[in-house]
């Protein structure tokens, strides 16, 4: 019949807590202790507690999803692919919203460290500059997996696009296009991976046009302090001729700054920005993108967590994965 | 110290079902039933059992939001006013999607019987012809408001805007124009708000233009398809020179029909939809919208759900809430 956990944990001189989490394989255990409790698991032939999964399951069968906003088609598509997989799971998908709050964040990973679901997705605020609460999540054994906000302090799977690469990229597209004064667009000085496609903005200027005035304009949440600041920016003598916006929503604000004040795109300032936005060709001009692979994002990111639920090993490779963004010029940036 | 729901029952010679139902100001309860129990209750001084309603805080403090699809911007918006008002109550607000399938809204309408949330908010997929999971919903006692699609069977607390009056003068609007054949787009047949937006069509063809030519054209929920039945439709010698989409997504696809297949808009085509989208001003050309007040309706349908937990009497008038919708024309249709 094989051994329980507690006698597996007898014979391995762990603490049950040790061998849980080494079955779960959470990051807090080292990978030669996973291997030799998988090992010993093997030979004692150990068995989850039957009755305490069929409950937990008969309890569950839900992740929850957190996420920072709803009105962002990056993350309307990785919901997509979410439930895709959820649904092949016979899961449901529970979503969070955050709002940009850390206070938001701090209540609901309060309230999932209850354990009422079976594994977590999340993308952390703008705001969160400090992970105590991620850490003590992430200390309750439910998987956890990051996805495109990932926080670095955790040691925890995580999927996220090339940013440093895709902010130097369209930076380098605007620097083609012939832009000499560029405006990088941000949200705010924390988030993970704003700070890498700011990298990649900087370097791509120091690399490919060292000369050029740059502008970096970090905005906020409320869409009328934004359409000042942008309109500040663009009503002066010595405006920038190139906005690289690193959230849509600040390229669309960008527009209406522009229609209002009749500047002409691409004429007088060309502009790019990450974007899942459906309508970004049919704009006025049509809006040259960093699109990433949202759906793809989110399926790999539930595809990931069912894993950890399920109780299958990750390879290494598969901790950190990275996919790839697509530049798409239009007419906003000719 | 006064009575428990078991005291205050005999007292009415009702059973405990029936009071604790007139007392969550069931439906299923008539009117007078009602006052002659919230009469009693108050002259017995009954109070709810304080463990169990602890207990069941304790064990909640959510409520679920199902709602068809995400990437709607009506939605998005009305998550908002759903979740400012759910803030403020210190809930947590799960959001289930159903992605317009029928037998997940089943699902998880069962999975909401378990009883893991305090109200429902719902608005149903365009497959729902059929209301028996919800009946079965609604009998358990869970408070549960209807939000914008409505199921006309269930007998409980609906928020709707004025979708025949809309559809109305949608219709009107393109008449004026100056169309001559004016196409309706619809994603089902089922659904009780596109029903209204058709009769308001159908309506305002008959009373101004009874001689026009009219199509009605029934999509699906894959884009698509959506795209080539469109496409179908406008190229043809006697196409429509109007259309007017009953739901956002199809003006979006009848654009990349008509910006593929070089039909100008509005000089060929005039086209007026129902839509939030954040971007319709943008759009090229600027789209005829009619705006449902999204976030309002999303904060409304939130206030009567609490009312509801909290066990206050609604008036009448608040059982079927009909806010406006405005129609903001734009060059689509000039």
């Amino acid at each position: 019949m094989g051994v329980n956990l507690k006698q597996l944990a007898a014979e391995l001189q762990l603490s049950t807590s040790t061998v849980s989490r080494a079955l779960h394989d959470s990051h807090e255990i080292s990978i030669e202790t996973k291997k030799r409790v998988r090992e010993m698991a093997d030979k004692l032939g150990y068995q989850a507690n039957p009755y305490a999964s069929s409950l937990r399951k008969q309890k569950s069968k839900t992740i929850a999803l957190v996420i920072p906003e709803i009105d962002n088609n990056f993350f309307t598509l990785a919901i997509n692919g979410i439930e895709e997989i959820a649904q092949s799971k016979d899961y449901h998908v529970l979503i969070y919203l955050t709002h940009e709050d850390l206070q938001k964040e701090i209540a609901v990973s309060k309230h999932l460290q209850s354990g009422r679901v079976d594994g977590i997705l999340m993308s952390v605020t703008s705001q969160t500059d400090d992970s105590t609460h991620l850490k003590e999540l992430n200390k309750t054994n439910i998987p956890l997996v990051f996805f495109d906000r990932i926080s670095d302090e955790i040691n925890t799977v995580k999927i996220t696009t090339d940013d440093y690469n895709s902010g130097y990229n369209a930076t380098k597209h605007l620097i083609d296009a012939g832009c000499k004064h560029i405006a990088y667009l941000q949200v705010s000085e924390a988030l993970s991976i704003g700070i890498k496609r700011l990298n990649g903005f900087k370097d791509a200027i120091k690399e490919n046009s060292p000369g050029n005035k740059t502008s970096i304009v970090t905005c906020g949440n409320q869409n009328e302090d934004n359409y000042n600041l942008i309109q500040n920016l663009l009503n002066v003598p010595d405006a920038p001729d190139g906005i690289f916006a690193s959230i849509e929503k600040l390229a669309v604000t960008a527009y209406y700054v522009c229609h209002d004040s009749n500047i002409g795109i691409p004429e007088q300032v060309k502009i790019i920005s990450f974007s899942n936005l459906s309508t970004a060709p049919l704009l006025n001009p049509s809006l040259s993108t960093i699109t990433q692979p949202a759906f793809e994002i989110g399926k790999k990111a539930a595809q990931v967590l069912f894993r950890l639920i399920e109780q299958k090993p990750l390879d290494d490779d598969e901790r950190n994965i990275i996919l790839k963004s697509q530049l798409i010029p239009r007419n906003s940036t000719k």
